[in-house]
């Protein structure tokens, strides 16, 4: 049988972003000012991502969303995954992240500072208070974070290996 | 607030597989044999993909499924996508897709030939055809070819203004 168009489930609302890794393991995230009408993430705390325009390839957003928010030069390497969720109204959102390595250019500040205050490397420790306390935006972040260490841990080995 | 893991939606079942396109826009495709509990599929056509399995990343998946069942040595280029489908029982897939390219080293014919009977390329128009008579196994993979075709045309272009 063919695995036919009824068999699809459109997913409208996607996103892209890109985790980016000091040498300690430490994560780049940004916290967003919040603009009007999405005030409920204001001071909350995200890797450099949003959303994929239309007809945009996903690595396209993530790399440059990383220069907007974050004001990093990317590029991108490990494809870390696709992650499902729903928005509090029930409407389903694709997020796309890679472990990403920044380049020469790199400025490490918000380019578009109407929506980001702040561009920091945080560490796992502290990453983890954040989250306990609702500061980081999204459990997806959580989820990219772990990959990206995995990732990277296992990079590490197959170096020392070869 | 923060979207938290009551808004995650998990997909336990995912799939890869690669997008390789001759000089014509050909597409790379394998005929199924169906393995045993598999008939379903036997004798459909679909692009070099399979199952990831757990630890794996799914560019790896798509690497190894390209050799397994294509005898193709690839590189990964552009992500062509994450699509969300269900099996005939309502279980989510997610399956990805990349452009690649053949490397060196590449033979053109199933490694695994107990899985596949046969690889060959297929034009637009062939294409079309035996999606329309049921033959090409999944949607997925006409929206995956046409995302493939897109791109190409986008490379090609920048490539004529550069």
């Amino acid at each position: 049988m063919q695995f036919g168009e009824s068999l699809h489930v459109p997913v409208t609302h996607r996103a892209a972003g890109v985790v980016v890794l000091n040498g300690a393991g430490d994560i780049l995230l940004v916290r967003e000012r919040g603009l009007p009408g999405q005030m409920g993430k204001a001071g909350l705390w995200h890797i450099p991502s949003g959303t994929v325009e239309n007809g945009e390839n996903p690595q396209d957003t993530a790399t440059r969303e990383a220069w907007e928010e974050a004001g990093v030069r990317v590029r991108l390497n490990t494809f870390l995954g696709a992650l499902l969720g729903r928005f509090p109204d029930g409407v389903l959102v694709l997020r796309h992240a890679w472990l990403a390595e920044p380049l020469e250019g790199s400025v490490f500040r918000p380019v578009l500072g109407h929506e980001v205050s702040e561009v920091r490397f945080v560490s796992e420790v502290e990453f983890g208070t954040l989250y306990a306390t609702g500061k980081i935006r999204m459990y997806h972040t959580k989820l990219f974070y772990e990959e990206a260490l995995r990732v990277r841990a296992a990079m590490r080995r197959q170096e020392a290996g070869a």
